[in-house]
């Protein structure tokens, strides 16, 4: 896509005493949250997540950040510090790490905790610098202090960073649940504290920001999860976030007070509910917990299982469900729940989900026919707490596309920020703090790099054209065999063709004109294989197109005998 | 997908004096409608729609219904009624007309000239029945009466079916806003006549079943349009569906009101608005309207534009402008209005539509930040109006997923309607109507019957698996030329592939493995071109997901010299 800066060029070198900021990830689009500060030639970074791939990125499995703008640099990085255990905030901390793998993580102690086993899985043994809200340690010239949030996982903390060039404060993800359900608030009083000592630049969670008030509090849903239990007469199924501590705790207990016993089915969910418990995060009443193997044994209204697959993920087990292709079968009277936002991207496969389990006969609830989930990402009456605690000199709004980034402006305008204090860039746009002002000073290059099964970025936007023609269109092979001196066809052209909706019996139509005109080809004396692929490429090309209005890739191979 | 009914076999035939119902589209799915009655071996056939399709259908322009349960028996086409003239209606005759040219056509007088307009880019003249609200016209033993309904297009009607088996009633698609703008109303009290003479089968549109309360009127959209041209000082541009009439005549009416001249962008809002300005469904007044060459001659605060591209369709004039593809170029301080639903399955490509919008620096209106547009469809509020109304002795749900239908059943069951007498099929389902009983008998074929550019059908399931395997994978084509007699390796394998995003030198790593087997296989005496194929199908399989995990389509080609 264009670029609305087109006239960016790399950035000039930092000034003596100035601060740069770099966003590698989550700066027009939601995901892959990256954020690189340096001072002195020295790096800090926030975050380090990944992008799950929509529609035009078939067949990739994650979006990383581009590492290329500090990859000669990775000896400069102070610390990686994490905000929360989110993926689009954690998930390519790996892939950096391979690159060099003594960089100090920095996080509270259920995100390095939940880091931890995912680096397990990829045989990394990281440096880990555990920190909690309330604590300062500097890194280098980066003096860090941390403050507690509240999201939609336990554990959250914003950055403040104080540097001899100016201090920032990055919200990290966060909302202002006034009543949260671990009664750890957003320390909002941290943040006007800082705020009067005076914050130069502010980096703000924009994911909300084109809605207007106030998040529902999450101690509100548990009125609407207990009718859920009392109406539901047979087996209840949830499924949410592996990672929503706070809502699988509470579905744990209306279980528990409704006299069900419970499991845990999916390997994340399985892991990542053993890791809150063990850290004290998620409290299970003795007894409660049964293995899946065990449910078939229980009356079906006396069972709850916890799932994934509220986003309708294909592999995962409801969506296996929905499709009678997995252990549980789902019944007439089946409840399911699905505690979770809908993620933006996913409504179709949602869709697919809450159709087949309906078609079976169960009950579906969901966000669109009852308060079963609440947001966890502040909206435009809570952002405006903040503007106005923090007062900030200059201000970035990050995570968010730029609907998002752009209604994150309007309201720090309507909390007074002067218009031209308002610094909105998106990936890979260079921000220079110099003596207390924000700007913009040019642009690096922060494109997508997509992880395909084992490899990284050896998928390209090329090959990803390439299957948006194959998969829209298909493709049609031509092989010929022709005589590596004379140049003349040996043989029938064979044709292969796949998804293309050309029948064999159409071959005959073509085959002659190929024939055709290769005899010609060979009469002018053309035996360059490069051109006698040409020659075939148009000609199968324009048949296809006047035949049948359709544009399959044309892949011809000369094989030479 | 798998079936609920799967013990369902081919009907038995239908009990004279009895009434079969068959839905070839619209049940289970939203778009292309299409409900085939039958009564003493006559057939009638209402609506004749398309559906769009999604991303599992990828290349494809359209899915017809499967016209196989009719094709030898389409003599004993009484008439096809359109209810109105939406595409998911009507979209489909063309393709019909094409196996029998002179069905009757029976519908309104916008439906007809909107059906005309298309049967003409087709060359086809149809054979026209024009029908009003009131009318009551008899089609060999099908006694049709048309009703007046309110919907998302004007003169959309509902259609009382009286046969010697019983009386029927399909709502067509409807809404009833009680101060609609044209003053046309759903005949309710027409509803109510027919349901105290007694209906036997009431078919009613389910699309928002699942939704509570009520529609809000149109009018209450006007006020909102009216403080849009308001606050706006730049250029105003509308998107919205190209059959909307009324909602144009609300931004005509706006823009006229606030002195701004007016240009329709795109051929089939061109087409449909002369259409309804001719038959006087739209009021325009004189000199409001300009060609859009001229508008860059005009002042921006004087100017209004009227697209479609509301659903982000890619090649839409908005989506075009969006990119700066297009030569009305998007600049900071224009408003754009979106006055229209979001079909399910478009969210993202309106997304894509809003920032791109956004990221110029327009301001976009869309119904998720302004009450600029209201559905057109029923919501359980107003179902219940036409249930309590109508009071059938057997329901049908009918045009929904099936959320949308058994919601619709549990609408039918609050008003009253016996559990046994609601009857949820799904496409293809034979529902007899014998001694006043409706119940399912039996299925038909009823597959999706695909469009890809000149051709209907050839694209089949098979071609479409083979798509998508191609668009998340790629394909990697492997050509061995082999001597026909010894079938020995004749040359180095050809490999080529594309949307794999395996690089050209690794071809180094299995070319040699290629050939190794191959010498193994003409040693065994193996020289089948089947058998060599799928020994080079399966090697390279196995190295590519070995090395890479992935799983392109892999194309091995024999080519015998």
């Amino acid at each position: 896509m264009s670029h609305p800066h087109p006239e960016l060029g790399p950035p000039p070198p930092l000034a003596k005493g100035a601060l740069r900021v770099v966003a590698l990830g989550g700066l027009g689009e939601i995901g892959r949250n990256m954020t690189v500060f340096e001072y002195a030639g020295r790096l800090l970074i926030v975050d380090c997540g990944v992008l799950f791939p929509e529609e035009e990125q078939p067949g990739v499995d994650l979006i990383l950040p581009d590492f290329d703008y500090i990859r000669d640099r990775l000896d400069d990085v102070e610390a990686l510090v994490l905000t929360h255990g989110h993926e689009d905030h954690i998930g390519a901390v790996p892939f950096l790490l391979r690159e060099r793998p003594d960089i100090p993580l920095v996080g509270s102690r259920l995100t390095l905790a939940l880091l931890s086993a995912k680096l397990g899985e990829h045989r990394i043994k990281p440096e880990l610098v555990q920190v909690e809200e309330g604590e300062r340690r500097a890194f280098g010239d980066f003096d860090l202090e941390f403050f507690s949030v509240n999201h939609s996982i336990p554990d959250a903390l914003a950055i403040g960073i104080r540097t001899p060039a100016g201090t920032l404060l990055h919200t990290g993800d966060f909302k202002m649940d006034q009543l949260p359900l671990d009664g750890r608030l957003t320390d909002l009083a941290g943040f006007a504290r800082l705020g009067s000592e005076g914050v130069d630049l502010l980096l703000g969670d924009s994911t909300n920001a084109e809605v207007p008030g106030f998040v529902t509090s999450e101690r509100d849903i548990a009125g609407v999860i207990d009718d859920v239990f009392r109406k539901a007469d047979k087996r209840v199924i949830v499924a949410c976030f592996a990672s929503h501590v706070h809502r699988v705790q509470q579905v744990l207990d209306a279980a528990h007070e409704h006299g069900r016993k419970v499991a845990f089915v999916g390997r994340s969910m399985v892991r990542n509910m053993n890791i809150a418990r063990d850290l004290g995060y998620l409290k299970v009443p003795g007894g409660l917990l049964v293995d899946v193997k065990e449910i078939g044994d229980l009356p079906e209204d006396e069972v709850m299982l916890v799932c994934t697959g509220s986003q309708g993920e294909p592999m995962s087990a409801l969506s296996r469900m929905a499709n009678r292709d997995h252990q549980i079968r789902i019944e007439q009277g089946d409840t399911i729940v699905l505690a979770s936002s809908l993620i933006p991207g996913n409504e179709n496969s949602v869709n697919r989900v809450i159709n087949g389990l309906t078609r079976w006969g169960a009950k579906v609830v969901h966000k669109g026919n009852a308060l079963v989930h609440v947001s966890g990402h502040a909206p435009a009456g809570e952002l405006l707490y903040v503007h106005n605690m923090v007062r900030p000199r200059n201000f970035m709004p990050v995570h968010g596309e730029w609907r998002h980034l752009r209604a994150h402006a309007r309201v720090a305008a309507l909390a007074g920020l002067p218009e031209d204090r308002a610094v909105i860039a998106e990936d890979g746009v260079v921000v220079d703090l110099v003596k207390g002002r924000a700007r913009i000073v040019g642009a690096v290059q922060a494109g997508y790099v997509y992880v395909d099964g084992a490899s990284v970025g050896d998928v390209t936007e090329s090959a990803l054209k390439d299957r948006r023609i194959l998969g829209d269109e298909g493709f049609i092979s031509v092989v010929i065999a022709v005589d590596s001196t004379s140049g003349k066809l040996v043989g029938e052209p064979q044709i292969h063709t796949r998804g293309s909706g050309i029948d064999v019996e159409a071959y005959d139509e073509v085959i002659p004109k190929i024939q055709d005109s290769l005899e010609r080809a060979a009469a002018d004396g053309i035996t360059d294989p490069g051109q006698l692929r040409q020659l075939v490429r148009r000609g199968v090309g324009r048949w296809v197109n006047e035949a049948y209005r359709r544009r399959p890739m044309i892949v011809p191979v000369v094989v030479e005998v």
